[in-house]
């Protein structure tokens, strides 16, 4: 199942046939002081900056945040698309709770964007899927609804299928809703990630959808991170996830992601490893 | 299911439960001619330092392999044996596909080893489980027979039960035959993970023993190969992989496979990550 996203001229697949698709997650505010204040202030250097490097490290999107407090978030979000539009050219993945915030970012973005998110929740879903009819988008549905975070796959698989459901009443296709099956860091419960891992295999068995989540979650509160995000993007990999929001700038969650592909069959004859580790040597040569 | 190895004093378990077993690869003059040509001269200098070196790196476990052209393939291994066994207390995988070093190794041998390997021909298992037996020591079985290597994993399978059905008529536990379903270069083959990995998830399932592999090849003939190597690894460890000949002294793959067992809950509060990383951080500060 192929799951399309356009940016203004180019357009990125999702998909168990396809190379893993790489989110890059700098772009938000959370855990980014900084980078909210400046935002806040109409200062979107940063932002411009960042969209910039993260696409020359391999992002084949960008997550968008604009979520600060005291911050007028839709017009942010809207002027965030606007600069990271006007710089890269790879589709966005608009990222708010509140309505306002995707409605504005929407009307403003230009090509077929994914949103980010909505959860199982009967009030979100006939809030946020008459939206992304509307815009004719894609979007990425949370496994968690009112009852909170379950640590039973199969009640995870039960809010997937109610999403993809619900999204099919609203004239939404299959491909267009990819699920995240929530990865929680694993440092406050050792079988978070099996949860996780257990739950990616029955959506892509009952379901068939995309599968997408925040892998940096799991790795969080321990020391030496990127090595466990790895290991995590590599199992979820060969479990059946095709894409998540990460750290596109490091190195070796690059590099796991990449050789994830070549052993999983996606990067025919390694001919995208073969041609990155010819990049990588001729810069060590510099 | 637990497969329990021993030095003289120490003792390995290889189970689903406890953390992975990483089996050092580098006593083997396979690919190191000057080590085959030192050996063969009666010189074990260098297998005693790379014994103590992979151990030191966090081997588990040393393979030991004393095949070399025109030499004494039973005398060089039981001096390679004894040799390492004097330096370091890990159990020792006894590799060899000649009977008569095989059964003068296991002979010099203290402590219960495991043996690499049997394959699936009724000569050879004829042959070699009787060994087994009589030194009452732990087997490895490759998935492959006189009909050579199937990239049909129902196919290793059958050779796999064979293994373990054979082992039994010859008084052998199954927890003393570890299966390994075959990993070949993808540079050749882009199937040839897909095939090992679903292999390794029949086995599990239908037989419950230990799988081990050697992790090196997945990777040979491409460049950059420790993140291939370690991709492999994390991603067979989520289908039931418990342990692994590899290189103990790359810190790409020891990292991986660590975080792998943090990630998989079998490293609990990631204590064995954490205590890494400060003997780390210390030998950094140094």
């Amino acid at each position: 199942m192929h799951t399309i996203l356009e940016s203004k001229t180019g357009t990125v697949i999702i998909g168990d046939d396809v190379p893993f698709v790489i989110i890059g997650e700098k772009l938000n505010p959370s855990g980014r002081k900084k980078l909210g204040a400046e935002m806040a202030e109409g200062n979107f250097e940063r932002v411009r900056h960042d969209a910039v490097l993260q696409v020359e490290c391999g992002a084949h999107m960008l997550d968008v945040n604009a979520g600060y407090p005291m911050g007028d978030e839709p017009a942010m979000l809207v002027q965030a698309i606007k600069v990271v539009q006007s710089v890269v050219d790879v589709p966005l993945c608009i990222d708010s709770s509140v309505f306002e915030a995707l409605s504005a970012g929407l009307a403003a973005y230009e090509g077929k964007p994914l949103v980010n998110s909505v959860t199982g929740e009967d009030e979100r879903l006939e809030l946020i899927l008459p939206l992304i009819k509307k815009f004719n988008c894609a979007v990425i549905g949370m496994a968690n609804d009112d009852t909170g975070i379950s640590m039973d796959p199969e009640y995870r698989l039960k809010i997937a299928r109610k999403i993809v459901e619900r999204a099919a009443d609203h004239g939404i296709a299959k491909e267009n809703v990819v699920i995240d099956p929530l990865a929680l860091p694993v440092a406050a419960d050792s079988t978070a990630i099996t949860v996780t891992l257990e739950t990616i295999k029955l959506i892509r068995s009952e379901l068939g959808v995309n599968v997408t989540c925040g892998a940096g979650n799991t790795s969080f509160g321990l020391p030496n991170r990127a090595p466990l995000t790895t290991a995590f993007l590599t199992m979820a990999m060969c479990c059946g996830l095709t894409c998540a929001i990460t750290d596109a700038m490091n190195e070796t969650i690059r590099a796991g992601v990449m050789a994830g592909d070549v052993m999983l069959g996606k990067d025919p004859y390694a001919a995208n490893w073969i041609a990155d580790f010819r990049v990588k040597q001729k810069q060590a040569e510099k």
